[in-house]
């Protein structure tokens, strides 16, 4: 993560989304999502529906279902309105897990797309280094 | 891709990485790995092992079994010594494929660290949006 050549906007789009990170994903927060995620925001994961109702349903579902799971944040990323996660999903403390990469694009200050690649951590592995 | 706010080294950082999906990855050159990757690169990779041979042998491996295959990148992003690229991987012409995104760190002019996450594409989705 570099940050001395991030200009104020980048810092802000960054903040926002690392901010949404610990309120609405880390919370589980559906109340949370209409402060950082525009309503008519473009999804392009394609587990789940359009806009941000089918989130907040998915929110409301895993906290039910997973009410330990974590976004382990490993890097983040911002290159002008972009901002990119790598992080760790743990659903429950001993879960191998998923890695992810989250893309958002900001608009007037709220997510308005979102593109992620999610991948199965494996059980083994030829290389002795980290996924992460 | 937002480039107004590039400085000289991340545009010399996303122009690598850029060149070596031309020159290595979609010429499945693996001749070429030596001009873009560092040999003692830390590979986090789990389908494969340390170091620039394994990279090697399997841009072989896939030349010969996949002649077809293409990374097609579909956004770019460099933040400082960082690029990230998303792109989709078809192995032949019509295959659904992968959605990948990938994470370079750059030093001294070379790639020298690598994530990956790599997703298969699914035949049909609740998402009218592309996964791109």
């Amino acid at each position: 993560m570099s940050t001395d050549a991030h200009t104020p906007e980048e810092k802000a789009n960054l903040r926002l989304v690392l901010d949404m990170f610990d309120q609405v994903l880390n919370a589980m927060d559906a109340d949370a999502v209409d402060r950082f995620i525009a309503p008519d925001y473009i999804q392009h994961n394609q587990s789940v529906g359009p806009g941000v109702e089918p989130l907040k349903d998915l929110l409301r579902f895993i906290k039910k279902e997973t009410p330990q799971a974590v976004h382990d944040v490993k890097r983040s990323f911002v290159d002008g309105d972009h901002v990119i996660v790598h992080y760790h999903v743990r659903r429950w403390p001993d879960d191998l897990g998923w890695a992810v990469v989250d893309i958002f694009r900001i608009e007037n200050g709220l997510i308005a797309e979102h593109w992620d690649v999610l991948q199965n951590l494996p059980e083994s592995s030829p290389n002795p280094n980290s996924p992460f």
